[in-house]
This record gives structure tokens, C-alpha cells and sequence, in this order.
């Protein structure tokens, strides 16, 4: 009988986690990581988001771990971390809509100044209000990181009529999305994209992968908006891509480190606008849907969509 | 002969529009309204934003008048205007795409907590983030204002998954988009929607609508979109309802006066995201084409679809 033991959030957020399974799955029996009486068998699932090592180094017996993220970069980081272990990343129907929602908003935001208004706003005055701004029909949109949510998210951009493409690290086919591959095919993803979308995995290859040189190739005043990890970005490359007009404007959902510190010229940037890492939450209960149907699927020995290969690190 | 006589946005524009009907219309004769020389002829056309009276009263000889505004409410107060000479106000595939555009971004930016985040973001700190939001297609947008506009609004908002409904002045179908009409179908309209959006034209029946007993019968908490015009909100009523919770955010491309004087608290209300009256502002090149094609109805004896009404007002 498969137990599924939750430390995502810490003991505060039990009775909210009940409630969802009580509701989604009343017959799966539920456990609280927090509880000093716990004692973990191999028929037991984990549900985790950031736990400390003693208590990876716990799991090492247990049946998979599910992680609350979309990202499971920190976990993998972690040295101490059970890689025996089934890993099964965060998804579902709302987490991808979600994201999807996110950065439609953030896209559309760039294309219309909405950072720009809102500073002018802060300031009661409109400075050049009269600006031509091009439709979501004439501007393209890159997105780096092809894959369930990727796809996702370019499938409704594609909707709202956007120009869409891609760029992944193996050649795959989208349908109505051209999309480039690997390493040579960057040069050429990158030179038609008015506004690039972040959504790679965290990996020691993508780490700091958007710095100047690759800002650099966009067509100048092009957009980023970062829904993926802070580190893929290097910060100061970006501030001065944005201050050399080089990049027209940003939307971070994720920065490093989260939140930022309180100086940080990022804050106060007339073309950056930030958001608190909230792309992509979806509702407890929406999530417990999911976790128990990756548990049927694991019960089932079926394979889950977003089953981690540790080695490539996502 | 038609011609076409420029008055729209003074003499310093006249470069930019004689270069956009250079480029739709080579052999379309253009002439200033405000040479000293012109002549006006009962084969001229005018395209105009918000001419003196001296000027409207010159206008009365003319074959039609053209505005560069969706809505013409200025023009038909005004007691000089020859209300005997066609009136068409512009559209145009750009108009509507850009409109769209914009109440996707302000409907997303509602939905995600745009102007919380932009709030935050100024304090250097984030405050509550975690919030489970629904996604586009948990929400509801009700469309006051089913015409020309309205309607290609309602799809885009279709397409991207949002449940849309819509409420006008008299019974029309439009697919997709269940629609109320007139004053009877008014509660039922406001009962369902997540979100309103304001497209109606600013008429003697329309002014001041969006009262407080209006926003009342939304249910708590939702959002509106004015990209109507500002008169159509009793702004105190906007702020009562907003600061009492009836009303949950909202964004305004229009206010009255425009712009608000530098101590109206809509400027620094922590929900309120106002922009400058700058949804759907197409690039003069895609108003010159609207406009050569107006002028080649009239000129074939065909109806533009924008003519105005001037008794209904639109």
C-alpha cells in the first residue's frame, strides 16, 4: 500500500496539503515528514520541495520523490542526494497553463511598455506617450527550453498569434514551431527572435549560459523574460546588455539570489520588471491531482512523463 | 478628384502622415488643413482627432470626415459639428489587433498581480507571494461593448482559453461569445463575470454607467478594463468600490481628465495600473491604409462599416 509522506512548505502547510488529498485521493494514506513518530518503509512517496541533507539522506529507502518545482537543479546539486531514487519533477494540466498565462502577460508586457508606464505612474506623469508599437502577429518569440512546458507555452503563443520558435538541446519537431537544436543552431535561433523566453533547465551546461555574448545576438532592443532558474542568467551582463540598449527590456520571474538583495540595481530598473518566482504555482490541489497520478503510474511500473534522468539533470 | 486634407495631430505631423499615404497611396493628393492656402472643395476628405470649432465649422462643404479615434464622442458634443457630412471613425485590422493586445495584457496583468508586483517591486520587497491564482480558462471576461472592436477582442480572448461573454446596446449573435442586451440583461451580464472590460462609446446613455451600483452587482473582488472611454466611470465610485473590496483591481488606458492632475489618488492606487491612452494606436501607415480604403467605399457609393450614426451617437 503506497503511503505518500509530505515535507513541501514545512508543518504549516499540512493542513492545506490534507485538505487537497483528503478531496483528490481520500483512500491514499498521508504522513507529515515533520512527525517524530514517522518511520519510512519502501512502499513510501515522498513530496518535497527543499529539504536539508539529514533529511535527503532519509530518503535514500523510499519508493520515488516527487518534487513540488518544475526545477529540481538544487536537489541534483546536492551531493547528498538519494540518485537511486526515482525523481519525478512537478507538471500538470494548471502548472502548465499557468506558465503559460505568466508569460503571455510578461511578452505582451514588454511589446507595450508595461514597465515603462508603471514608473511613469509612480511618478504621476506621462512622459512620450505617443509611441507605434508593433501586434503580437508582427513579433517573434524565441523560446530556449523545448520541452512539456516549453512546448506548452509556444503552442498558446502561437494561439494568440505570435511568431514562434524554438531552441533545444536535441533536435525534436513542434508542430507550427520551428525549432533549432544544439549549440550551432543558437547563432541562427537567436538572430530572428524580438522576444526570448528562458525556460531551460538549471544544468551545469545552462548555468550563466545568457551573458553578454549571447544577448548580443539578439536583434538589438529585443526582450528576455527568465521563467526559468536566476542562474542561467549572468546579472551583470544583463544590466549592461540593457544599459548599452543592446536588450530593450526584461521580465524576471527568477533571479539569483531569490529574493534579491535589497540594493540590488535590479529593483530599481527602468526596463526590468520582477516578480517573486510566482510563474508557475499551482493550486495545492491541483498538484495533489498530479502527485497522485504519478503515484499510479509508478504503482502501475508505467513510466511518468517528468521522471528525472539524473544525469542530464532534468 | 478625392483628396485628403491633414489635420490630425498638428503641422509637425504632417511630414510623417504625407510619408505613410506616400507609401499606401502614390497618386492620393494630400494637402495640409493648415496651409494658408487651402481651399476646401466638396471632393475633399478630412482626417482629423479633435479639431477647434473655426475648423469643424469649415468642414461643413466636405465630401467626409474621417477621425483618427475609435471613438467620436468629442466631435458629435461638440454643437458645430456639420453632422450633415459623413462621419467614419477608424479601424482597421492594426486597430483591433492592437486593442486586443492590450486587454489580453491588462486582463493577464489582473489575473497574475501585475500592479502588486510593480508596487513591491518600487519597495525593493515582496510581501505574500505565494498566491494560488487561477488560470485564463478558470476565468471569466464579460465584453461591454459587443461592436466591431468588442467582437475581435471577445475571440482573441477566446482563443488564449478564456470563458468570454459579452453585453450590448441591442440583440446580436456572435459566435462563441454568449451576449446580453440592453438594460434588462445588464444584472444578468455583471452576475458571471471575473472581469469586465469596457469598450462601449461614450454616448448620453452611456456616460457614468460604471457607477458604484454597477460594480456592485460584479461578483467581490473582480477586476475592470477601461479602454472605453474615462467619462463612462465615475471615478469616486471607482475608488469607494475599489477600497471597500466590492472591486479587486483595475487597469484604465482612460480617465477623466486625461491626464489626472498630479494629486489624483488613481495615480497611486496600490490596484489601480492606469496607461496613457495608448491601447490601440496604429502606426500611421495602417491608419493611412484604413483610411484609402474608407475613402474608396465612399468614393464607390459602398457603406463604410464605421459610418457613425450621429443620432445613436457611434
Amino acid at each position: 500500500m503506497p503511503r505518500l509522506v509530505i515535507s513541501s512548505d514545512g508543518p504549516a502547510a499540512m493542513p492545506g496539503w490534507r485538505a487537497a488529498f483528503q478531496h483528490v485521493a481520500p483512500d491514499l494514506p498521508v504522513a507529515a515528514w515533520h512527525d517524530p513518530a514517522l518511520e519510512i518503509t519502501a512502499d513510501d512517496y515522498a513530496l518535497i520541495w527543499n529539504p536539508t541533507a539529514d533529511d535527503l539522506a532519509r530518503m535514500g529507502g523510499m519508493r520515488a520523490i516527487i518534487c513540488t518545482g518544475a526545477g529540481v537543479n538544487h536537489l541534483l546539486d546536492n551531493p547528498v542526494f538519494p540518485r537511486h531514487v526515482p525523481l519525478v519533477r512537478m507538471g500538470g494540466e494548471q502548472t502548465a497553463a499557468l506558465m503559460a498565462d505568466y508569460v503571455l502577460w510578461a511578452t505582451l508586457g514588454l511589446l507595450r511598455g508595461g514597465r515603462t508606464w508603471a514608473v511613469q505612474q509612480n511618478a504621476h506623469q506621462w512622459h512620450n506617450p505617443r509611441t507605434s508599437t508593433p501586434t503580437s502577429s508582427q513579433t517573434r518569440v524565441g523560446i530556449m527550453g523545448m520541452g512539456h512546458l516549453g512546448a506548452h507555452v509556444g503552442r498558446k503563443l502561437l494561439q494568440v498569434g505570435f511568431q514562434v520558435s524554438g531552441w533545444r538541446r536535441s533536435a525534436q519537431v513542434v508542430p507550427g514551431i520551428r525549432t533549432f537544436a544544439g549549440p550551432s543552431g543558437l547563432p541562427d535561433f537567436l538572430r530572428d527572435v524580438d522576444i526570448v523566453v528562458n525556460l531551460l533547465p538549471s544544468t551545469p551546461q545552462t548555468r550563466g549560459m545568457i551573458d553578454y555574448a549571447l544577448l548580443a545576438q539578439l536583434p538589438r532592443g529585443a526582450g528576455l523574460v527568465n521563467v526559468g532558474r536566476g542562474d542561467h542568467v549572468v546579472q551583470a551582463d544583463l544590466l549592461r546588455a540593457l544599459d548599452e540598449g543592446v536588450l530593450g527590456g526584461a521580465v524576471l520571474d527568477v533571479v539569483a539570489p531569490e529574493p534579491l538583495p535589497p540594493d540590488d540595481p535590479l529593483w530599481r530598473h527602468e526596463r526590468v520588471t520582477i516578480t517573486p518566482h510566482v510563474a508557475s504555482e499551482a493550486s495545492r490541489e491541483a498538484q495533489a491531482r498530479y502527485v497522485v497520478e504519478v503515484i499510479g503510474q509508478l504503482e502501475r511500473n508505467e513510466r511518468p512523463a517528468l521522471l528525472c534522468d539524473t544525469r542530464r539533470g532534468y
